[in-house]
């Protein structure tokens, strides 16, 4: 399922090679276009225009008019969206929460009714795992695979301006609010803030369709993003109750670059889904009032001594290289899985048998009375964090201070082992199943599990800690007893924070247990873990992204100093392919059909001066080979021929409309009459050209091959002729939308200023040109190619070849770098070989 | 002193209307280029070069450079560096917290050894402030204006991209620390933090230039901006020991955009800081161990009730109000001093009397036996917070759990006059009181201020919420009191949010109190305040930013769905300043001469095509002139003329060297000898003309006369002809460092996309094309009047005229907006009337 999900994903993502794809997208797009409807702005614009006061209600009407306008205007408002958005996400967070507690309660209550019978107990703990599980994965692939995983890479992706329609539709939202809360009814550990980021763009995406009813504001490209990414936002806040955090992690997981103007879009959102998550679990009583989720109680006046901080740091540090391997071990666990041919063909045939396998594994050795009884197994996800966080110490018994408050600590202090070993064993067990449970196809999260994990880390240590000085530490008279709690919070941050790249794991603990005393400490553990893991692994958001091969920009590594001397001519591409003002349909056409990923075309002037016109969207172009050689023009050709020859014009409609539906005809008809306005010209056809850039349905094929057989009773050599010279016309550009100021490059932008111009502009290529002239072009791939060789150097003994020997000198004048003399410009331009013409037969050779 | 320091400012920002200052910028540089020294990092380098091993310790030098590499690849990164800035940032809060304290506790302790004469204290009171107000103001103006003010305002202009080179010298740096420490000594209601932004960033700007020493990266221009906003950062986190909320405020309060790979950063050098700043106060034994620096002790078991978040809400809104009325009283003060002629001429001859005039003003009414005793004066502004934040109720008294922590209510409880009489009056008084203060020519900030206003607003607010719920609020069979302190902390956090325009102003009050259990109500507090302040007024900083007439770049309001039917073709200018490939040095020369703001100039093929090449730097030009008309060409043609006239070669050296210096002349020879080489070709001089674009120094002035007199003996006319003929020679533009590849819009793109663009690429100008052709051009100013124009719009009746009609059609289509049909274009192209050939003349009536 793997596989073919990557495969889909990249069918969707608009940067296949396959071209097949490429003309049935055109092709239904076309179709579209011309039969489409007016669309439901269109018509409540219709609606708006007050030219149709019919009779006596007209002053009425305006007046209902302009309330109308008032009240669109007002929807069409930020704020009420966002609002909106926030209380969708609370209810979807709190009822999803319902619904797993429900699940989990179930789970334990069936376990503790069959306390008699060990094997019953078994059947029904793995049962019940497994059977969810299946659901899920069932569900999720039933409505598409879009909803596995977590969604944050594909959301990355996304608000990188890469158009990956499929992951916003109503079914993957459905398919991820289902199954997330069966897989994560199923107590595997698997994390619900991932899916949740992704599941609230969803929301915003299909609340942003539904607004676009009332104001078409809701259909600007630059805003649609701009409302996703404080979507994301909204997504973590609404899972822990925390605006701060959310806000914050999602900037720093889900994108490059951020517009101030745009924060107080996430706050609002992510403080109004906080409030209503929170307050729906005080109206249920569950709370009396509210507070933070994972409430801690560590003494506030003396939280922790200077000396700890070493402790803290070294913690930090451990978490940071247990966070690059659990990445690192995820990746290994994909790629086995996917690279091995048999196990590969084995799942591919059995999508659901590699959950319900995993499934097995990970229950049958939490089961509690099992092997889990040394790990605390029978405590929820949940629950176990609550005991981390404790501020009683396990090691030295007898010295808590009050018993008021839930005391999970009786899973830990198993009766044969002590502490060390449980928390030990957790730690190693859950660290590989959880690495192991987040390749399952279903919808889930890393976050929580990582966050357990670190919790569990960072107790351990501070029961160390604890066992170290039992006493507590000395310090200007006073002795102050360790809080191993504290640690396992400082534990938590740095270990999901060294997993995703992120600082603001800090920020989210500090609201998730209401306490910030601990913030230097918890800073510090978070930075230098942070600081260890990137230096060894990507995020595992980023790797994820290169697993599924999504299109990505690679975050350039820190202090490396080569990337200011690499240049854009050290990695361009020089093999443009291009189209000229004055080139003909065939060279249009060869170039639509070499392999090239790219979606826009560059326009020249000539292929002589290479003066860069502007880019064309190759849909665009597509389109305007479609027009030449396409269906109507055909049917035109045909029935121009037919009129010519037999002179019977009104026959030969009535033969045509046998042939093809009735509708279609009609059709037909209004496209004819369409075309032949606007660009009366001579016309041909040859039916395998059009095979190539038409899909035709076989009955339509029929059909045509039965109308020009009964039309047309010249040689098929004559059709051929005609269409060759029809292909030898110069290309009408006249109704070809161009983008007339695509972003251009100079030769000596160094890879820093690309990198950060892709990164804020979003882009996907740029040209590269020199007075006008386009002499290469810079696209996501060689930018990668690029980021990739320059990050190498770093741990080893090669240069980057392109660097070559510029670093000395150019780096002391690297200031005006950018600015070059006119005269070596002009003599490049002079001195450079003339371009040959693109010869589409290279291309073709590559692809 | 105002005035004068708002000429300064527009001066070194490069934007000047006056072209004089120009001239002399444009003298100073060429003659720093001819006589310019290797820098340090060339012999830097050049002592790195392997080729001088000399005899026999070859090997070791050849490991020392070895060495010496490693230790500046290391130096090199930007890790040190930030380690580096956060330590001496922790260092110089903590020492300037030192010596404000030391300022104050000096002003406590002659107040209370007089206490017998009450006119003895208030003369030493006063005084106190006065000498250190004096003093600063004094200080500030000897060193350079620039330390004036908080410099927020100007820092968020240089992260915009703008040069104002003078704020960020070392001068200025020593100004702002010791009349920072002076100004908040005297005990005025100013703020330490505003300043301390500026302060960090002069010490990353200077760091810079040292680290420069040793490694080249840190000339990079790009790289440096990026160290100034991570400083920025820093230095809010070193004051409060809030390092998250130091980088979030940093964000907000500076930038428009936020690249999320400089995240670390921030985080990394304000942790550092942060940690560093509170150690220092724990080793100097002022604390027990690290902790908040106004530690709140609120219960955290249940924090409030759910239907207080209303009260909250409120105080949220009101705050907005106080907030959007502080900014516009500010901007009053500031605009009468300026605005009545009378008054600013008065203080502009005594620039001290009016900082003294304010300070007796308010230390008068602050003096605690008299009018301060209603508004609690006897307290700082620490102390006055600590109050506020206190868990006590003061209008219900012995209510209190504990009493052994420090206790400030005593200044609140008059004894004639009840706590809200005197929170009021404090409100009130200091309310002014700030807005006044800030106005004065001292280093100082407005957020402290505004915090504790705030604070106090909120405290007013709780405890007439816990008159009117004397018992608390009833909920689920417990009854719980309110906590005044807490509206305290959501006060200050909504009304230094309201007036600064943040909202991180919510993390910096839960790392400043190191309490996060409130952190709903006042998240909701923080946010009304900010959408209510914003609806009103600018931020403070853009409101000082107008004020100062510094470049700015307005942020789009929110919700104004107007910009994105308004497009470039709108607003932008046609009327652009050109040069064309093939123009003589007399349009150069017009063009320079002609009044224009903009650093750069464009560069088209030819004034028919109007192909836009690249565009040129002003002073390049400048520079292009100079070399054709200057004094190295002139004493060439001068030793030229007399060598073809008297033909005796050898004795004219000798004379000219007379007339100059011996040092001069040497200089010249090797300017001529590279001008020759260079650029071989006739020369001609005018003393008037070259008097226009070089300062002659008098002395020099003279000496050339003389020479010239003596040298020649035909009359001015010849050489005037002459002159007259070189100036019609096409300019040679070979040694012209040209910027090929300027930012380009097209007329479609809107304002939003515009927007965006500018804030993000941090552009002053970009052209405006249309296939290539130059059709205009957008510079910051046209865009600040689209803003405000579209933002005008808002709450009155006018449209903006350039939003004609097309808010229906455009929109309904404004997906796909940014591509156009290709004829329309090739149309605009034809039917344009031919572009005139632009004529300086009509620049030079309106200037």
């Amino acid at each position: 399922g793997l596989s073919t999900a990557a495969q889909n994903i990249s069918m969707y993502g608009h940067y296949t090679q396959d071209l097949g794809a490429y003309a049935k997208e055109e092709a239904a797009r076309l179709r579209e276009k011309s039969g489409r409807r007016p669309s439901a702005t269109e018509r409540s614009l219709s609606l708006e225009n007050p030219d149709y006061d019919n009779g006596r209600c007209g002053k009425c009407c305006s007046c209902m008019l302009r309330c109308k306008k008032f009240l669109i205007a007002c929807v069409g408002e930020d704020w009420i969206f966002l609002i909106l958005l926030g209380l969708f996400m609370g209810l979807i967070s709190w009822g999803m929460d319902y619904g797993i507690d429900y699940c989990l309660h179930a789970q334990k209550w069936v376990y503790m009714s069959l306390e008699n019978n060990v094997f019953l107990q078994y059947l029904a703990w793995v049962t019940h795992a497994v059977v969810l599980i299946t659901f899920s994965a069932g569900f999720t692939q039933l409505l598409g695979s879009h909803a596995v995983g977590s969604g944050i890479p594909e959301m990355k992706t996304i608000l990188r301006g890469v158009v990956l329609k499929e992951y916003l539709t109503c079914k993957t939202f459905v398919a991820k609010v289902v199954s997330l809360t069966s897989a994560l009814g199923s107590g595997m550990p698997l994390g619900k803030e991932g899916p949740f980021v992704h599941i609230a763009c969803l929301c915003a995406a299909m609340l942003s369709r539904f607004m676009s009813v009332f104001g078409n504001v809701y259909q600007n490209k630059t805003r649609y993003i701009e409302m996703l990414s404080a979507a994301s936002a909204v997504g973590l806040a609404s899972c822990f109750a925390a605006p701060i955090g959310g806000v914050l992690f999602s900037i720093e997981a889900t994108g490059t670059v951020f517009l101030v103007r745009n924060y107080w879009r996430g706050f609002l959102a992510a403080t109004i889904s906080a409030l209503f998550f929170r307050i729906l679990a005080v109206w249920d009583t569950e709370e009396e009032t509210i507070t933070a989720l994972f409430k801690t109680r560590f003494s506030t006046d003396f939280p922790f001594d200077l000396k700890e901080l070493l402790a803290f740091a070294v913690l930090g540090i451990a978490s940071g290289i247990l966070g690059a391997l659990f990445v690192y071990l995820n990746r290994l666990i994909f790629e086995f899985i996917r690279n091995q041919n048999f196990i590969k063909n084995f799942f591919m045939k059995r999508r659901l048998l590699y959950p319900v396998l995993v499934t097995i594994l990970i229950s049958t050795l939490t089961f509690p009375p099992g092997f889990g009884q040394f790990m605390g197994s029978q405590l929820t996800q949940k629950e176990s964090l609550l005991s981390f966080f404790d501020n009683r110490t396990w090691s030295k018994p007898g010295t808590a201070e009050d018993y008021d408050y839930p005391d999970f600590s009786y899973a830990w202090k198993h009766p044969q082992v002590n502490v060390f070993v449980t928390l030990g064993l957790f730690v190693f067990m859950k660290f590989w199943m959880s690495a192991l449970a987040i390749t399952m196809p279903v919808p889930c999260g890393s976050f929580i599990p990582t966050f357990v994990i670190g919790a569990a880390f960072g107790r351990l240590a501070g029961e160390c800690m604890a066992a170290w000085f039992p006493d507590g530490i000395y310090s200007d008279g006073t002795v102050y007893p360790i809080v191993p709690g504290a640690y396992a919070v400082a534990g938590a941050a740095a270990l999901s924070g060294a997993v995703s790249h992120t600082v603001s794991t800090a920020v989210i603990i500090f609201e998730l247990t209401g306490q910030i005393s601990y913030l230097l400490p918890v800073m510090i553990a978070v930075i230098l873990a942070n600081v260890v893991a990137q230096s060894f692994q990507p995020s595992l958001y980023d790797s994820m992204i290169k697993i599924k091969k999504l299109p990505y920009l690679p975050e350039l590594g820190w202090g490396h100093n080569e990337k200011y001397n690499i240049r854009v001519k050290d990695f361009m591409t020089r093999d443009v392919t291009y189209i000229t003002l004055n080139c003909c349909y065939r060279d249009l056409q060869d170039v639509l059909q070499a392999g090239d990923h790219l979606k826009t075309l560059a326009l020249l002037k000539s292929s002589q001066s290479r003066i860069l016109l502007g880019s064309i969207e190759r849909v665009e172009l597509q389109a305007v080979v479609s027009q030449q050689l396409g269906r109507p023009r055909r049917l035109e050709y045909l029935r121009e021929r037919a009129a010519a020859k037999r002179k019977r014009q009104s026959v030969v409609s009535h033969l045509s409309s046998e042939g093809i539906s009735q509708k279609a005809t009609l059709e037909v008809r209004f496209q004819v009459n369409q075309v032949w306005s606007s660009t009366p010209r001579r016309t041909s056809l040859c039916l395998q050209r059009l095979h190539s850039i038409f899909c035709l349905e076989p009955s339509e094929k029929k059909a045509m091959a039965a109308s020009l057989s009964l039309h047309d009773s010249s040689p098929r050599l004559q059709i051929e002729e005609w269409e060759e010279s029809q292909l030898d016309e110069p290309v009408d550009f006249d109704n070809c939308k161009i983008e007339p100021a695509p972003f251009q490059l100079v030769e000596h932008t160094s890879l820093h200023k690309t990198h950060t111009m892709f990164s804020l502009l979003r882009l996907d290529h740029a040209y590269v040109t020199s007075i006008g002239r386009l002499i290469g072009m810079v696209s996501l791939k060689e930018l990668q190619k690029a980021i990739d060789g320059s990050l190498e150097v770093k741990g080893a003994k090669v240069r980057p070849p392109m660097a070559s020997l510029r670093d000395v000198r150019s780096s002391s004048c690297n200031i005006e770098i950018e600015a070059t003399e006119l005269h070596k410009l002009w003599d490049q331009y002079n001195s450079r070989s003339l371009p040959r013409k693109h010869l589409p037969s290279d291309s073709d050779e590559k692809s």
